[in-house]
């Protein structure tokens, strides 16, 4: 397998040649704007690095990881009007650099031409692609609204918090790379596993995502360390306490995060020790080390080459070896 | 052919079940409240008609039908938000009876769930139903982004305001029309006059819907009479007043529709005698009748028998002479 720079040049200069000046202006320049905020691009990536790993053509799998990129920034741009959130990569979200009528409809038309970069496929590749990417989207709409759901609940539990990381977030890791397997027209059994491998993974970095923002070197961490606490997100950490932590560290969980008084540093510092002397963040590692090799696993299944499924093996490490 | 009741009970029936419990309740209780609010379904009663006239099976096209009906009822929740609307029937609208946030995730859910819809169908049909659908789509998007422009636009011209109705309206009745006839296996020279079938009465409807708002009978018509007055709306018949009016008119027209101290029925009064001494009035009643017979005039090269032909005009004059 290639480095991550090998697929991500020639995808930043397809993606490139997709940005076009179409009227009405209003419509896609908002569309050009968030497409070209940036970001690591993984996902699509992801997309044409499976093609590659199971013998397929690259470029032909283009489409299918441009398609992926423009869905994911769909959802950015309705999620950030959800999250009422004013900046994304540093940048203003598209309803606060426009207004909320073209944060919708911007958004609408991009899901709709996520559907239509996958019409240059024959019939049964387009059927296969947009069936994945019809389940896809729809779970990540589900997982969006439990994660809304959640902010209200008191009684989440632990299953239902690894649904909704599952939906939101693991199943479009997935799907990217069934997508290049799919255009790679590897056999049903592969492109159930490669999905499979995704899926885990994602949960994976999801749940190291909730580690690290509390116990992430704030140096090598993207984020603000402590963010979550601060906002009072039900992490995976915050539910493990509940579960492990004694009737004291319940208590006093449920009251730093309600007190508005306390300073956020203290408050974070405090609720760091809730997580570590419950027992929450040593499961909460334990359970990243889980979904990661549960992943690695799945690749033992594949149909492929020892040196390619060590490939995606090492990719995955890399990926889980990020900012810890 | 039939009558429309002969389409719509079944379509009913159909619709009700699709109306499932799935969860998370708050993503779908809304997309079944919206669904279930009623509406006469002309659209997916075209395509199952349209599927008839060819010759296909009418519950083959349930499915296509449904998808017409469920993106039809996604833009009405989007727009709804965008109009700020509290209304929808007589009911209240999603966003109002839930929030913002469950208006914009049901609204893409039920986008996605539109393309699903497509899914029992064999590839190739599959394909050109999903082409056709995002196009469509995406032009109705355009649409909305262009009557959202022209609120706040001065120089609106006819071919313009043709364009917009053209996209927000028109295409998708010949959309709906054209999916029953690839359902029913037509020709594609047959598919695509069908499409401008639909697509020209679309454009005679919407301007015969500008027509009556002004000059319709009280007691028939649906609306208040002068709501688009009231509100200041740039229809076909401010625009023609504007093109064929006298400098007197045109600068009377703009002090009319700018004056917040006239009481509405004066307002209305006023305005409709601008529309009719300028000419507007017959000029609108003209291009309806240019539009219809257009449409009447593509029936003509469909390959079908003549009374299949004749069945079509009569819809198309039955839904031309309402409430005038």
């Amino acid at each position: 397998m290639q480095h991550i720079e090998h697929y991500q040049k020639p995808f930043l200069k397809y993606l490139e040649g997709f940005i076009v000046n179409k009227e009405p202006k209003n419509l896609y320049s908002p569309i050009n704007y968030i497409l070209q905020l940036g970001g690591k691009r993984l996902r699509p990536i992801l997309t044409l690095m499976t093609a590659d790993v199971f013998g397929g053509n690259v470029p032909k799998a283009m489409d299918a990881a441009l398609s992926i990129e423009v869905f994911h920034n769909f959802s950015l741009v309705h999620d950030d009007i959800m999250d009422d959130a004013p900046l994304r990569r540093g940048e203003q979200t598209v309803h606060e650099k426009w207004n909320l009528n073209t944060g919708i409809l911007s958004g609408d038309a991009m899901l709709i031409m996520a559907y239509q970069l996958f019409e240059n496929y024959d019939p049964q590749t387009f059927q296969a692609l947009a069936k994945l990417f019809s389940k896809t989207a729809l779970e990540v709409c589900e997982g969006q609204q439990y994660d809304i759901d959640f902010e209200t609940r008191d009684d989440v539990t632990i299953p239902e918090y690894l649904k909704m990381i599952e939906y939101k977030t693991a199943v479009l890791v997935g799907a990217a790379m069934k997508m290049g397997a799919i255009v790679a027209n590897a056999s049903i059994e592969d492109q159930n596993s490669i999905y499979e491998f995704g899926r885990l993974l994602g949960i994976a970095f999801q749940l190291q995502d909730d580690y690290l923002d509390a116990f992430g070197n704030p140096e090598t961490f993207g984020k603000q360390v402590g963010g979550d606490i601060i906002e009072n997100k039900k992490t995976y950490l915050y539910l493990k306490t509940i579960a492990l932590g004694s009737d004291d560290d319940k208590v006093n969980l449920k009251t730093f995060m309600s007190n508005l008084e306390l300073p956020n540093t203290n408050k974070v510092e405090k609720v760091k020790q809730l997580f570590t002397n419950s027992g929450a963040k040593e499961a909460t590692q334990n359970a990243v080390k889980d979904y990661t090799s549960k992943a690695f696993e799945v690749l033992e299944r594949l149909e492929i080459p020892e040196e390619k499924k060590q490939s995606l093996r090492l990719f995955g490490e890399q990926l889980m070896n990020r900012r810890v």
